[in-house]
């Protein structure tokens, strides 16, 4: 941590302030520069500090110097993390390919995109059955009945399934059906969930909050990661920006910028980061383009009748085509589609 | 619900919109414009059908022409809200201010602020006992025992008390000891929370999310609403953009906005509005002038040792100030300061 | 400026930026820490410095120390500037309004505003002659028949005009008739004319760019101010921001943060700062108590014929109230509005 | 245009809207649904009238149907323009590749980079002479002496020059020297220089402005088509957002979606993009598989001395990484890289 002293600070300022790192039991290493003062503060710093140092007179910012961010960080474990579930692996180069409905609405809707997706070459079945939505009086979900549906789909296709958990209430039935817990950017900054899941013995996607930074959306990971659950997937689904054509902005810079700050894999979910069906594919290729570890895609058989999100639900037929140009990206970066699961195939 | 279709769109487009909007069991009123072709949905609209007809060929957008907040707008409760909370009375023109420290750290720290923020005239005690932050490596509040100082210090000062609930675990106790529970920016689309908080007969004030829009923070005031609970109170506490000098940009005109869209009381929070202790006295006048119902505002006896927000702390002198700059503000546009509630007079 | 290396820096990498700073005839002074190692750098820093080390291997950032801009900062200009302008002096604690219409549209439309604004006891009177226009295909302003009519509203009134300059091609004729010339938020990066800005013997209202920030709004300033010109105002005038129910988000907080960062006036111009008429007013109200020294509005005889920006347009009468409103929240504050300047008492 | 009507507005408020619309010379179709009165405005609506239309009592907002932009949509114009310029074809579908140091510092500077780049596969040569800079302090170009060893590169390496102008009075010193200009960021509403932009008989690249929303891209591109000039590429160079990592944010969704609303080519910049040459080539990549019709990248000798952009810039081995794989990309989604002009080729 570095404090900067403002140009006209009086030597008392300069003083009080090594006064105040010596009482935290660390110390100032003074430095008098043509531009300005600097104190650099030595030892074990704590976070809290530099709200404490920003509060003393002549100081003008307190800079820190080192990522917050440690057990995700890649500085102190350089090698990717790979993550197995249902004999899949996640971050092992190859792309994964998570696909299905937004809301799981019906049992035929949620069958027919599985058969869909797996047969356009989906490694995993994506669905939701506890939906966060904007307004009260929308669908809000199936819930357990959703889960069940999920279960029978992955029964069916060998697909392991990924979906949405809301709330701690719902967090044993939930480890009951999914094999990936997915925590909505909604709750990204839902701190007591996120102790939670770092709790859990399933892998955890964590989406990027609406407007998180790069660094918070890393110390959210750092919660689950502190707790002891490692198997944490990070997913970029777009930010808010001043632009309302799309629905958010997807941040595809910030899928190599993880990649070399983190040793986490990233998903991109182009469905959620455009929120128009027909950007859907250009974007999950750019995502595959720039190093992404897989897609998350909104499939609906009808998306004119979707209950939610139908404007960025690809048919099963523009799926298959976005499969085959996601394949073809993979490829000329010298990467793949990952193998469906063996118990996918035997079926 | 209007459905704009491209200028180049064939008969067949607009025929299949109609039936599908026919088939939702609604009905459109066709109209052939010099600029577009435009299909009104005349009917019980439901807000699912926007999506569903922007999948359709032919169509350029779907515009929505009704507020979705029925419960927190206007236009059905022209009448403003007024809450009364230990005797102190939300909403009623006068200025209430919410005070104290952003962390309960101590009973001494609590105690001391509660006094000063009493003496300079604040109506509401507020602190925090669960506290919502980025990293896992920070204070993160004393809980129960925080909750109970707070009790202390209403019972000293006679001044209601205002704290933060995270989660629905520490719902119980969390009732036990608020007057008015708080939910955090972060928390304003924890829809599992806004449910709950639904239920409660205790007010609740909702914070607006970091980049929340108007209109989601009163989607979400109306998650609570629905659920029956009529005494929410906003508090508009900055927003995210691209500036980073300040923490936040305090978004002041959105107190006149949604004192002009929902009959709700609107309280204006500068310390973490701006998140530099210099502009929060500017900030807190400037949220009066422009009619906020309220202040929240952080005080603490010794900023620089503060275990969370020392930079936008004041210290109790400088609270001084601000409420005396407050209340000539308010004067000045007919209001005033709200009267302490009795029990702290008799105190 | 310091360099921060990457914890898993090799001891060349430290060595090569040390080198490179010594190529540029200053030293770097080493310090290893326990967070990491960082090297200051020790001389008359130059700004291309940061991006040239940020490319060498190892370095993680190069933190900047000093405020870049020099002769608008307050560090070496402590003492506020005054501009004095046709008997009105701005900057002096009192408040200074500028008010008339969006567009000159014409003689009877401009000469009414006029006498409406004066007799509502506003300093300076607005108008463009020359107007940036979003689309190719709206009004665009009368040119030098626009600035003739304001010549002649000045005339009568008294009042000294302010109106924007787009283009260099126009600098003569403007110069002849402005009492200050108005860069609007679209050039506040149109570095050729703020070259020329430094070079005339007016004062120019810089506003703020449509996403500047405060540092490269100053930025924007010294350019200016280091040709010559110090007679410099600023106008924040909102920022784009997700926020969509209104047309910008007026940075209120950059009223104070400003006048802490540099000596130089700052306007508020609620009418672009909001963009809905009904705005106009809390947000002058709010400018004022945040320490504005002066407002900028927008009045029209008949906004619902406005040629531009009728939406934000405040009639004769709403504006009464307006300065009713600012005059005693500036009063409240210990000051005043500004008196009119004598030309005008007069007439 | 669709006027939204309040739903406790009142039969005089609907009645003054229609009058209003008469006096405009349009009629107004009045249509009472259950949600709300709407009245749709027939005939040649002009732009002015949304602003004059929402300061009527009891309306609630004024809704446009209609794109803004004519001349650069596709609506009417459905075929891709295709741009030639000295031997390269720009939007035939395959990728075309700008590269260049960002500022053209010295003779020999430039022409390694040109050669560099030739080498590398690169059709046209960038280099910018004019630069506008933050701050008056740093590096401004080398002016006209730049312009004459951009065109000594072009004889020796007959790659065609693009080379950006930042005011009217250089013009025709940059249209001796430049193929194709190029209109920064920051002149994107400069609306002067559009003007004269519609003039010239030279392709002009149009930058998308900071914070501009891709329908003032589309407006801005729209001053100059309505000139005459039909020549105009587009270029996203990343937009502004609260992520600090990056310098921008790289809105690779804008490729094709503003492939989808207009015919004009679009080439992406991830060098500015990003502002981190560690990202540069990942972006490339992702505008290459988004559908970008080119790319427009930064190199330079040695990125440790370049007097701007040092950050950003790629050594030459690298951007021969870049373009490898941004072939490689094109060629999977069944495109490739243009060929070199054959005034490249012969030398």
């Amino acid at each position: 941590m570095i404090v900067v002293m403002r140009s006209d600070c009086k030597d008392q300022d300069v003083e009080a302030v090594l006064q105040r790192i010596q009482e935290a039991g660390l110390s100032g290493h003074l430095s008098r520069g043509e531009e300005r003062t600097v104190i650099g503060v030595v030892g074990q710093v704590f976070p809290e500090l530099r709200g404490m140092l920003e509060t003393l007179p002549g100081v003008d910012e307190v800079v820190r110097i080192s990522r917050p961010f440690k057990l995700s960080g890649r500085e102190f474990h350089p090698d990717d993390t790979v993550i197995e579930v249902g004999g899949v692996r996640i971050g092992d180069g190859n792309v994964v390919v998570m696909a299905g409905p937004c809301s799981v609405e019906s049992e035929e809707q949620t069958l027919t995109t599985a058969r869909a997706v797996k047969a356009a070459g989906a490694q995993i079945l994506r669905g939701g059955a506890f939906k966060p939505r904007t307004s009260p009086y929308t669908f809000r979900g199936l819930g357990v009945e959703g889960l069940k549906i999920l279960a029978k789909a992955r029964e069916e296709t060998g697909l392991p399934v990924i979906t949405e958990l809301m709330s701690i209430q719902d967090l044993e039935v939930v480890l009951e059906y999914a094999d990936i817990i997915q925590l909505g950017a909604r709750n990204m900054q839902n701190f007591t969930l996120l102790d939670e899941m770092g709790k859990v013995n399933k892998p955890v996607m964590l989406k990027r909050g609406l407007s998180a930074t790069v660094e918070e959306w890393l110390l959210a990971a750092e919660y689950i990661l502190s707790q002891g659950n490692h198997n944490v997937i990070l997913c970029e689904r777009g930010i808010r920006t001043y632009e309302t054509y799309t629905r958010n902005t997807m941040d595809v810079s910030a899928i190599p910028l993880v990649k070399r700050l983190s040793h986490l894999p990233v998903i991109g979910d182009p469905s959620h980061g455009t929120g128009k069906w027909y950007l859907v594919a250009p974007l999950a290729a750019a995502a595959v383009a720039a190093g992404a570890d897989g897609l998350m895609v909104e499939v609906h058989p009808n998306p004119d009748h979707a209950l939610s999100d139908g404007a960025q639900s690809l048919t099963p037929e523009n799926f298959g085509v976005l499969m085959q140009r996601a394949r073809a990206i993979a490829e000329a970066t010298g990467r793949g589609i990952s193998p469906q699961p063996a118990a996918a195939a035997s079926r």
